[in-house]
């Protein structure tokens, strides 16, 4: 398999293009605007096609490249049913597989951090990879406190979904703020300061007290994302 | 296999953490004194014995984990044997394989971006990877202005060492300032903006004309790299 990650260090946001090799059909997982120009070299140095540009929820920090990736391949844009973006070409309902020249990843609802964010399972009759968006991050999780995110729903999300595949299974993140690339279910499990060893009280506790400040990019994130990052028309 | 990247963010430094699995002993590649905490916890969650530290080269952009390591774990310190640094403990030379719990690593002296750099290459007998230090970059290479760097060198040990590697191996490079984390053999000898249909007068051409300001830790790093980023003793 071709696993290429990508960071866009201005949001520290986690990019993943995967093939079942040179040559073949590709897909995109939560691309960068700003990036789109180095997805499009290593999609055409790899010999690739990109068929599929997949957004795991709308993001608040970055403008989304679903837009421009779409308009520069002709790829299919994908999200999760209960997105609110007016453009997407194809919505996933949980359990529903996309086959992507073989490589083959299950839609997983795991809201919490928003409403309508969906994790995806790499090969999910033996799962290898869970590619968890913004609600499973490295010993984190995202934050709760805007765009219908909600404590009980995340906690629900990770403990009774996401943990329940194998501890080997990986976890690829959208962001990573300390410089950690991939963890695992099982590190997840033992390890994520936020839900070993604690209680949903405890876990809706901690969610409600972050105080964070709104993500810098979030007013014209959201408004942008909902248009799959491209300028809405307006008649 | 274990294997683990991990970010600086502030100087675009990649560092590799390899094992042969969980429980396993492990080596390190290119540390950062100001992450080191950063590895100790992965070490210690992922259960594994850190047994050698290993830096590529003297790096002039950030200061080297390697002595807080070292005091920290007691694992042996390793570069090359052209090295001037005062506290390493082993010195590899080319062609020497250092084996830590079955992973082999082959030492290549491959001069250029320094005249004591070493890149490593991973199962040497069936190449899958190669951690190249700053010699060879993804669609890039390593400046060669200073610290006994030399153009012609640097071309040596990429067009005639590392390239003939094959096309497959995997390329780790010490940084990448576009947010791309790993490359190929392949794809460097076809895609390089440096090397890439270019000979060796071009090369030179190119690197003396990079006019590239000073690393801005270079005053501080160096120094201190030579002595493993612990503060010299005076007697």
């Amino acid at each position: 398999m071709l696993f290429r990650q990508f960071i866009d260090p201005e949001s520290s946001t986690y990019t993943y293009l995967i093939a079942s090799g040179s040559g073949r059909e590709a897909l995109i997982i939560d691309p960068v605007k700003e990036r789109v120009s180095h997805y499009l070299a290593a999609i055409e140095q790899l010999n690739l096609k990109l068929v599929r540009a997949i957004d795991t929820h709308t993001h608040a920090d970055h403008v989304t490249g679903l837009g421009d990736l779409r308009e520069a391949t002709g790829c299919i844009t994908v999200m999760g049913e209960y997105t609110r973006a007016e453009c997407v070409s194809e919505q996933v309902r949980d359990g529903d597989i996309l086959d992507v020249d073989g490589i083959l990843l299950q839609a997983l609802y795991t809201p919490g951090h928003t409403d309508e964010s969906f994790s995806l399972v790499l090969n999910a009759q033996k799962p290898e990879a869970v590619f968890t968006g913004d609600v499973l991050l490295i010993r984190g999780t995202g934050r709760t406190d805007f765009q219908n995110g909600d404590p009980a729903k995340s906690w629900d999300s990770i403990v009774n979904k996401l943990f329940r595949l194998p501890d080997d299974t990986l976890v690829h993140p959208a962001h990573d703020y300390k410089g950690w690339t991939v963890s695992s279910i099982g590190e997840e499990k033992r390890y994520n300061p936020r839900l070993a060893g604690k209680s949903l009280e405890e876990y809706t506790e901690i969610m409600r007290n972050l105080n964070l400040p709104d993500p810098k990019m979030m007013d014209i994130a959201v408004p942008a994302n909902l248009s799959c990052g491209r300028p809405r028309k307006v008649a």
